[in-house]
């Protein structure tokens, strides 16, 4: 079988642990027999050039304010992410405890605690039953193997309901370099937030700083235009860590081999973006928006999210309605520049709205176009060369549903 | 009966017309029998100081261009409003069915056009029927009179499912005055977008330019702290007219009687705002978001915005759960300043946050306190003595049923 997600380029291992984190924390006093792995730990043999890019909201997780801190000091070389507790609006002790997680992890690996990247998701508000992740840290370092790659996607998971991994492969300077990915999903779960967690590995060598340079880059195009609900969580992590362990010559910022590279990496990235987007709570379709013509991409990317985020939109495409009428609107107040004269908007391929007018279309073949699961609603301003993408999902009955149920 | 809406201020008067004009936009050829009112024309006796605050997006309708330009030549005297059709991406012979409104319901009036004031709220993207609206307003001029305010509020309504009139009296240099208003929700509609229109009528005499030196703070304070589903629409129109028939000593700015008189206008907007939050699209609880201890009023403002559109918490209030998480999170990605030890957070007078830390509450009290139509979260931030309050709704179900329906 191949590799899967952050273990399958070179030098990168992971092991599991079941720890019944989301049941201690709604206070169980005893575990159920079966329990689903809620923790995982990654390990690089060699040090990594690494750069992440945060939730900005001013509630962060104490797990991101030490991640922070820990990648300016470096080199990382591990990562220890557990499921069902957000560790976030948990005072000093969360902070104590997301140090100790570190810790914990450093000791079993004979790394600095400064090493670690520690990131949580799920409840917040509550202690993190630190005993339990206690024993998970020492058995997932136990069982480090290159094959785990999917089990630590599925452990990452909260109402994912599909894990997410993706691996790509590119060539630098005569070395073929494997990009590997996974991530958890912007759903939100009862009875708190849950999160967007995406972490990409590479056995690419690169000049030190190379990651810091680009992650914000790769982030604005890729996990940024995902939109799910429109709420930004305490917890939003994306990291990217290189580990040298393919043996190309260090790729430096503005080559050739840094474009191939930056490549790579962003197919990883929007690739999980889809995924995430594809698997929001309720979705039962993954609606991709595509704008081109803006005056730049910064304004092509808020045009974009504009309509991937608002609500008429995702309701008319559950609905299988090509309403332009509200995809216009919402590039209205996006923003972006925009002259209704020169804007064209198709939905599923049919063009609705051009010169200023609506477009009659055929019925049939309209809906013909949305009995797919992918439905691509296209934009072009008619201003400029910028260009941007965004994916979504449908607004359903099914979000409502499993965001209003009683459960405090 | 007592006079309601844009009609209770003296000098004030209205009539209705039953046009056909969403059947006839979708189509129709010939019209049911029974039709119900859906233009109306609100005339003064004497001429107004006139201000208005408009939709941002960047798709406006012929109406609110037209509009803009008729407040700068003023002075304004008489509005005609209609629903059904929008008049918003129509091109061209839009600004002409926008020009001619005004002019059919000056020539009736004996008004230069410049002097009226066009509303449109339906459809987009579709001419209007202007032979209706020409009968429209030909019958809606005939039979103008003090009680028919409440027939004006009936006919601008579109998914609305109530009426919305609101009154209030205030004495002015010992004059007795009258602030009436009317609005429509911004609940959206099938197969379009439908917009947020809010008249406000005095009879108060103000210097010239007061309406025009309030209107933003007042709309600040009320109609842009309302949403239901965080869609701007391109219609979106709010104005306050005074004609001075009330006699009172004209209302300088800066004084205590134009304080008195921004209080009652305020006073009237924001009852008008309450209501259409909550009668907004399949909502079943008037949500609103108190702020208080922000840095400043403004920072109060997005904050309290920001809790009252999040989807995680309209699901939240949908389902009866004081979800302090999902609060917390919302107001650390609202872009107001906030320090997590300072903040204080109650939903439905229970306090279920305080010193960074969630506070155990008791079931049945929370159940007891749900069961009302009104459910009230309340945010202290503990930073300052900035305030606000917003207004929205819960999310349902219902919201996705009457916005998915295949309706092109």
């Amino acid at each position: 079988m191949a590799l899967a997600g952050v273990t399958a380029p070179r030098g990168w291992v992971s092991g599991t642990a079941a720890c019944g984190i989301k049941a201690l924390t709604a206070g169980a006093s005893a575990l159920p027999g079966e329990l689903r792995d809620d923790l995982t730990v990654i390990f690089s043999a060699s040090r990594c050039d690494a750069a992440g890019v945060f939730t900005t909201n001013k509630v962060k997780s104490a797990s991101v304010v030490i991640d922070q801190l820990h990648l300016q000091s470096g080199p990382i070389q591990a990562l220890v992410v557990s499921s069902g507790n957000a560790n976030a609006c948990t005072g000093a002790q969360g902070f104590k405890d997301a140090l100790r997680m570190a810790k914990l992890t450093a000791d079993r690996l004979d790394l600095d605690p400064q090493q670690v990247i520690v990131a949580t998701t799920g409840v917040i508000g509550r202690p993190l039953p630190m005993e339990a992740v206690k024993g998970g840290i020492q058995i997932a370092c136990a069982d480090l193997a290159a094959e785990h790659g999917s089990a630590s996607a599925l452990a990452i998971m909260t109402t994912d309901t599909v894990p997410k991994t993706v691996v790509a492969k590119v060539r630098i300077g005569g070395v073929e370099v494997t990009v590997g990915g996974m991530a958890k999903g912007s759903g939100m779960i009862h009875p708190n937030l849950a999160t967007m967690l995406a972490f990409i590995t590479t056995d690419a060598a690169v000049e030190e700083g190379w990651t810091a340079a680009h992650v914000q880059r790769l982030a604005d195009s890729s996990f940024n235009q995902v939109t799910v609900d429109g709420d930004n969580s305490t917890n939003d992590s994306f990291l990217i860590l290189a580990n040298g362990a393919a043996g190309n010559p260090p790729v430096s910022a503005g080559s050739e081999d840094s474009d191939a590279l930056e490549g790579a990496i962003l197919g990883v990235a929007r690739e999980l973006a889809r995924m995430i987007a594809r698997d929001g709570e309720g979705a039962t379709k993954l609606l991709t928006v595509r704008v081109e013509g803006a005056p730049d991409d910064g304004q092509a990317r808020l045009a974009a999210r504009s309509v991937a985020s608002s609500s008429l939109v995702k309701t008319a495409i559950h609905g299988g309605d090509p309403n332009w009428g509200r995809i216009v609107c919402a590039l209205g107040y996006s923003g972006s520049e925009l002259a209704i004269d020169r804007l064209t908007v198709a939905v599923a391929g049919l063009t609705v709205f051009a010169r200023g007018a609506g477009v009659e279309v055929d019925l049939e073949q309209v809906r013909a176009a949305f009995q797919g699961s992918e439905i691509e609603v296209f934009a072009d301003l008619g201003l400029g060369s910028g260009r941007a993408e965004a994916w979504g999902c449908d607004l359903s009955a099914e979000y409502v549903r499993i965001n209003a149920d009683y459960t405090t």
